[in-house]
């Protein structure tokens, strides 16, 4: 069997390199073939790593050196003059050197997003921005949101390339060659929408053929009407929060409105909500690829548990070792070959 | 006791006019003020009032004959030609000429709001576009979205639009005099979000002052974080969508992960589940007042109840003889006084 190693921005993360640590020891212990290279200030690895359990370090994990990590929130400027021995930016240029296959991190995304596109590079030529995949899950398993939070800001042809990121990539995260992608506006006629979406369908049936769904509606990734949702990702993020906010309001409103027989059936439905929680979470998932650059670089959550981290890297290792990033680009050219004029302005 | 009379769009709908017909005389039977003026196919209307109910009729209830409504999803161009006669624009120039004080109509969206802008023109001075309130229930109350759906495509200056009329309507529905308005971005963080939600920043902070809550996030819209949470149509009409979606889907996914203790608990929790759902629904609200336009116009729902447009009417009735338009025009000109550069291109 052939090692995959991955490296851990191990300073990344709002809860500090603890669980990010705690993670990596338990990915190592479960996957035989992984090799772990733990991204962050040396010492204070070391000394989780001990405290933690140092029967494993000399095995699958190793320590790199680089300075703290870049903080939340933090602006491009600010991002940019720090990146320098960054955690973040030690492990893409690991895997720039082809020293790891793939990169895990539960930093800043802004960082990740600016550094995989300044030392990576996107594809296809022309400047393209990258996306995120989220899986939103539903009763007959999952719709994913493409772009869930790497590109705010984005064009008609911008929207089309994440079409075909992510139909590339449901077709791996699926397992199946037929995938249908819609694209959300706010009608299912293709006259209604912004006139950015307006512009973009066009591209996107012209690039998908039968995978394109047309446009689909806000409830068509709750109910998971298609296999990928289109947008940007201010919309994304919106959407992902929103499902977070509801979640949690709508336990509230419902113990506020139940009355006592309501009270009694809630409590023998406990033990199948916290079953159904544990299925729904995105520890389960533990990141997402970002779509569109020439690597296996992984996005976790700013709040990673141990368990998400261990999800994660399993996940980077499993799809990096299939060389997930290069299939995804032969495909992609492929495709731009049978469409040479796919993105060709006013096309 | 002063009169209020309303044009209703009789021929607007999804479920043809009867459930609007019966909607009229349910509001006329409760509010002894009311008038309904039904607008549309006299023989049809004529024909539907005998056999529910002719009683009522000669006192609160007129005809006024129009052509048939537009259909929904009805393109810009198709709309424009068929205008003359039709049912709402009939409804509008009852309302120009001083016939009725307010219109509901739960016709085609896009033919309200844009003979609307046509026939009672939107105010400030300067081409402004209208925007549409919707109030998303939590534990405390509501939070009111807008715009949720009459103008989708919008720069930080109607945002910021958005905005004042979204505070000034929250005043009037809360019935206060201090709320809190949030920007929908994807971070708290000023630093965060489209280039169109970081421009408009600061013209709202400028415009609102105290009542400026600064950024909020997906997740503040169902937990309640703000009394007003400003976006786009676009975004706008997808978290609705995605709201309605969202309950649909999770009964299926509860449905399917409860084990026999669980469905027990659900079988307990329904009455309170019911009671929870009727309190929730859309139909308690019945329509939306169409801000900035310079006229008391409300939108309901494509697929009103009877129970809806009656409350529709009633709400309408109600804010229209409190003078709603004129009040929110007088204060916005207050402001615009106040702040006499907040819409110069630059400032």
């Amino acid at each position: 069997m052939n090692k995959v190693s991955v490296a851990l921005d191990a300073m990344g993360g709002d809860l500090g390199p603890e669980p990010l640590v705690a993670g990596a020891l338990s990915a190592v212990r479960s996957m035989p073939t992984i090799m772990v290279s733990l991204v962050g200030v040396s010492g204070e690895l070391e000394r989780i790593l001990g405290k933690l359990n140092s029967r494993w370090r000399s095995l699958a994990i190793s320590v790199v050196h680089s300075d703290a990590a870049v903080e939340m929130g933090e602006g491009t400027f600010s991002i940019a003059r720090k990146r320098k021995g960054s955690s973040i930016v030690q492990c893409l240029r690991l895997h720039q050197e082809g020293d790891v296959q793939g990169v895990v991190s539960a930093g800043s995304t802004a960082a990740s997003v600016l550094w995989s596109i300044d030392l990576l590079k996107t594809f296809p030529e022309g400047g393209f921005k990258p996306c995120l995949p989220a899986p939103w899950p539903n009763s007959k398993g999952h719709t994913l949101l493409v772009d869930a939070g790497a590109s705010p800001d984005v064009n008609s042809i911008q929207l089309a390339h994440f079409a075909i990121l992510g139909s590339l990539y449901a077709k791996v995260f699926f397992g199946r060659e037929k995938v249908r992608v819609g694209l959300l506006s706010i009608g299912e006629e293709r006259s209604k929408g912004s006139a950015t979406v307006k512009e973009a369908y066009a591209r996107i049936e012209k690039a998908l053929g039968d995978d394109f769904a047309g446009m689909v509606e806000g409830r068509d990734l709750p109910t998971g009407k298609v296999d990928v949702v289109v947008c940007d990702a201010f919309v994304g993020n919106i959407m992902l929060k929103l499902g977070e906010g509801f979640v949690e309001e709508a336990g509230r409103m419902l113990k506020k409105n139940l009355n006592l027989l309501g009270k009694i059936g809630g409590f023998l439905m406990l033990p199948s909500l916290k079953k159904l929680k544990k299925k729904l979470s995105w520890e389960a998932v533990g990141a997402a690829p970002l779509l569109g650059v020439r690597g296996n670089v992984f996005v976790a959550h700013g709040r990673s548990t141990p368990l998400a981290i261990h999800n994660a890297l399993i996940n980077c290792a499993r799809l990096s070792s299939q060389g997930m990033s290069q299939v995804m680009l032969h495909r992609y050219e492929e495709l731009l070959n049978k469409n040479p004029d796919l993105f060709l302005s006013g096309s």
